[in-house]
């Protein structure tokens, strides 16, 4: 009399990816109330269990589900934003003013139906996500049927939905509290990184996920950068700081780390940290590549992941993993390391228990959950078979098979898809929904980037506070007249500075977009060193407000805003279509003249070799104001000795 | 009135690849006598053309078929024949080995149908090959209706269709002569490398390509040690060496390049040298990244290649193109080299620049041959779609799409892929006659791989050769007595000899495999220097043949080889169990004694510790001859004051 399962698998090539590595061929697998009850070869199941729906493989391979290990899955919605810059630019101008505006309960509903779809169909059974409104994209998963372990981002700025991470902590709870029972979903405590994070909040979310005894999801050394400013701020490089905080303690998932060398390797071993490989993502940011031979001689758990489609651009696991191997090969100059089995193992049994979920799924072994895909191996890009060696149908997985190779996918004993049809998403739908979004995204971001201005906005950093200001700029001869007129009665000087300033504008052909000064100012003290060096960002309007006799101009229209990045960075993000340097010593003086505060700016301009200027500004709130301050001005460039007939009203970049 | 094509395409998205990279949306194409006759917006191409066949495109992408710029397209054949090994142990262990047993015309014609479906399933409407039995490979990819420059291999090794590269040179002349005129054929001379060819065979390759005006195909510096030996043998690297044979006096195409350093990009530049990038093939054998940015940027033409599936495993030129982004962006450090756009360039229209084909190919332009696929974008794994930027679609296709997602493809105005279903190959039985070549590799293979013996036979190294020796081993308190005996009268040394020996023995754990000893003498003079090194490889039997009174015996079986590889050549291809070390002193006498020939060991074993030994060999050509031998060898160890109680019959490897 035969056991009753609900599907029996046979004829099929079955890789366990047990301990052993069993594979059997023909081979079948029962399943059960969710669980797989029977794996073995075909005669020994069929014997001994019955079913009513039998499924016939016709010779596919039969495996467990692939893990995608690290993800950020409604951010698919944005695949194709923006392409080939540096991280930091793609974040900070195209990302993150998206996300502002545009990340909802209905946009991460969306991005999961889009990502999930396109994760079903390259074999992914299980993943592990960490962004915004989590609880949302944990119902959207429930309902499609995959297994996720999801984690709300915990991050020390503003959030699309939360203000603060103290909020984010709270929505953790919350949401662990709603979902600690789930069959499919697994809650985690997700700290975005430490260098988003401070000690405290960091220490919390470590004490949250121990509290209730579930993962908790990081990123740690994706970049050089990073670790370079972990050793300088906290004098040591991330693991140890992270350990430090206590975000070790709980069952961690550390992804990326590209940067970590053999002694983190050994804390992170030492805590039973699950490492996620993003060889894809680490490769199109140029982050580096991560020691993963290095990390499994060790002995850690590493799985693979596909990071988000932002550097990606997609969530295909099959080209995940022969880009791995790829990665292992060349980063050690070894093209035996990373075989292709071990490969499978870290993308199957080794990424779930990387993701501390060995127990539910990663391999098909009696008491698991059914959990499995089948692929097919029959096509002309993966013909033909060799079969004498049992590492040969590893190979064939790894280096020639592809995502469109997958044919059915069940999670969790139920079909979530058959002969290549989705069975819990329509697919359709969620194609025509993306669509509408891409286009209010580019919208969005046409209407921005038709405008510096408003670019130099939408990364956060610009003030549009005006400064108007009343100038006057006089060529001079030589600086040492007008500096002894500096010291005549009637001036009184409240300081002095001294600097060298570069200047870097970014020029645009068209000009109404005005130009971006890149300005680094070198403070120079009596002694004639460098004492500190500030950089600013100011965008400069088309043309000067108001003449005035005598060349006094009302100042043009500037925002300014401190520069947080570098100058390459702002060349990438703005596209200027040129650029021009000036650099130049000041000797900066405020002073009082007839009653009215005056900046005397005393320049000597090097490059380009102009000569001496004298400038004299003042401010004005008002319009109305600036008429009298521009005689005064005139009034002051002539008591200081310089001929009016020698101002200029151009800038220095438009005297090049 | 209208023009009149053959073939109307509307309301495609046209990326032309021209030099002004248009884009047409809706835009259209039309295809008369296999010439493109009109490309731009959907409006312009229907209002001056008509044509019996209207191909709505549906909103798919409509390109360039892509370049292949290299491979070897029959061994896809031999895909997954073994993998994660090093090339020395892939090449010599496994492909050169069934090559010489398989390849034939009919081999070939089947791997270049295999390979074909392949390809044209990647979009793929030109390839660069090289390999043997060229005119039938020639005959296939007409047939099918495939685009290729073809160049029978030149080399200095007999090869499965020639015995000499002199007669490699003969078939090539005879092939061009006979396809010189062929619409898609491009015959082209073909030395396989530099190091597999000398002078005169290099030079002779390069008058024939110019006396014929055909491209030259070879590899250039595609290993580090290749460069190596370059630079030690003929004191320059790879490029000025070729280029001093004449070799890019011709349109010559370069495959790999990935040592090649400034000044040699500059000579393949002023030569208009064609380079062929092959990033998978280069990262799956870690030979390296090649300096692709730098290549571009000195102005080289550089194309795409998959190489051959011995390295990759598959022909997917959309795995190739998003490698070579990636490879670009983490060897250059920099995620903004290599865009999307760049990319797709070097597989189309540079592609076939790098081939000294682009009046034919690699762009949608008025007169270039109908090479074009359509790809369709509207997959899950490709949206949404951001139409803001114009680089936008080329990232689509770079990071995003997939080889599954190209439809159809016609090459040089003839459909050739209609609805994913092939015109001109019938996959099926391609797939079976595949499976059955398959079988008797594997056969041909396992047969092999059950013997070490016939492993050793396999690579080539080892001659049948058995050496009888009949042999005593007698453990000593000390040398010196032994050395003082064999100074007695009734012993005339002929000569003396000092090594330091360190053998390896690889063994296994079935005992009738017998064991490889891999032994690097030290030769070392009166000074004490070592003076030379030699490595040899024996495969020592499991018994001794016969065993004498005293323990003298006759010495089991032995098969010698220079042992031309390194050690872990042999551990990845031997794949011992097992490994043990002997490391000994050794004074080595030959002698004469009662008229017989002797070989005198003075053996101290360094490791393991064992002490010291006399050995007493002598040869012997019968089993007849050898009781005789026998019983000198006993009386000889006597005469040496060694006690015959202390003779061994193990080697020193088992003693440990």
């Amino acid at each position: 009399m035969k056991n009753s399962a609900d599907y029996l698998f046979i004829n099929a090539i079955v890789l366990s990816m047990d301990a052993d590595f069993n594979q059997y061929e023909p081979g079948g697998v029962a399943v059960k109330d969710s669980l797989i009850v029977a794996v073995g070869a075909e005669d020994d199941v069929i014997a001994a269990w019955d079913a009513p729906e039998v499924i016939d493989c016709d010779k596919r391979v039969l495996l467990p589900g692939l893990i995608n290990a690290h993800t950020h899955v409604p951010m698919t919605l944005l695949r194709g934003l923006a392409d080939d810059l540096r991280l930091d630019v793609w974040l900070m101008g195209y990302c993150m003013p998206v996300e502002r505006e545009f990340v909802s309960p209905e946009f991460v509903r969306l991005g999961t139906r889009l990502g999930c779809a396109e994760m079903i169909r390259s074999g992914v059974t299980t993943f592990a996500d960490m962004y915004y409104f989590e609880d949302d994209i944990a119902k959207t998963t429930a309902e499609i049927g995959m297994r996720a372990l999801l984690g709300e981002s915990i991050l020390m700025f503003p959030s699309p939905d939360s203000d603060s991470p103290f909020d984010a902590l709270a929505y953790t709870r919350k949401f662990i509290e709603n979902w600690k029972d789930h069959p499919l979903i697994t809650p985690v405590v997700s700290p975005h990184a430490a260098y988003t994070n401070t000690d405290e909040t960091l220490q919390l979310a470590a004490a949250l996920a121990l509290e209730y005894d579930v993962p908790l999801h990081t990123h740690i050394a994706e970049t050089a950068i990073e670790v370079e400013n972990m050793r300088r701020e906290k004098e040591m490089p991330v693991v140890p700081y992270v350990k430090k905080q206590g975000l070790l303690k709980p069952k961690a998932i550390a992804a990326h780390c590209v940067h970590i060398d053999e002694g983190e390797m050994y804390t992170l071993l030492h805590a039973n940290t699950g490492v996620a490989h993003n060889p894809s993502s680490n490769l199109k940011l140029a982050s580096g590549m991560a020691p993963i031979s290095k990390m499994l001689e060790v002995g850690l758990n590493v799985g693979i992941g596909t990071d988000g489609t932002a550097s990606n651009n997609d969530l295909d696991m099959f080209e995940e993993m022969r880009l791995a191997a790829f990665v292992g090969k060349i980063s050690t100059n070894d093209p035996t390391s990373l075989p292709a089995e071990t490969i499978l193992l870290m993308a199957t049994r080794m990424g779930a228990a990387a993701l501390h979920i060995a127990d539910t799924t990663g391999s098909l072994e009696i008491g698991k959950r059914a959990d499995m895909i089948l692929v097919d191996i029959n096509k002309v890009h993966n013909a033909p078979r060799f079969r004498r060696d049992s590492n040969g149908i590893y190979a064939q997985i790894i280096y020639a098979a592809k995502s469109s190779d997958v044919i059915d996918v069940m999670i969790d004993g139920k079909w979530i898809m058959r002969e290549q049809q989705l069975l819990t998403i329509d697919e359709e739908a969620v194609l025509n929904e993306a669509e509408v979004y891409a286009k209010k995204v580019d919208a969005f971001l046409a209407e921005r980037e038709q405008s510096v201005l408003a670019k130099l906005i939408a990364i956060g950093g610009a003030s549009e506070e005006e400064s108007y200001e009343v100038q006057a700029k006089v060529a001079v001869q030589d600086i040492q007249p007008i500096l002894a007129a500096l010291h005549k009665d009637g001036i009184a000087i409240s300081y002095k500075r001294h600097y060298k300033e570069y200047d870097n504008y970014l020029l645009f052909d068209d000009p109404k977009q005005g130009l971006i000064r890149f300005r680094e100012d070198h403070f120079i003290n009596d002694a004639g060193e460098v004492t500190h060096v500030r950089s600013r960002l100011t965008h400069i309007g088309q043309t000067s407000e108001r003449h005035f006799p005598q060349k006094v101009i009302l100042n043009r229209s500037r925002y300014l805003a401190p520069a947080n990045q570098s100058l390459r960075f702002y060349r990438e993000y703005f596209k200027p279509t040129g650029e021009k340097e000036v650099n130049k010593v000041r000797l900066r003086y405020l002073i009082t003249f007839e009653n009215e505060e005056f900046y005397i700016n005393l320049d000597t301009v090097l490059t380009p070799s102009l000569g001496h200027f004298l400038e004299v500004k003042t401010r004005t709130w008002s319009k109305h104001d600036a008429e009298e301050k521009a005689k005064l001005v005139s009034k002051l460039v002539a008591f200081l000795g310089a001929s009016p007939a020698q101002t200029q009203v151009e800038d220095y970049v438009e005297m090049l």
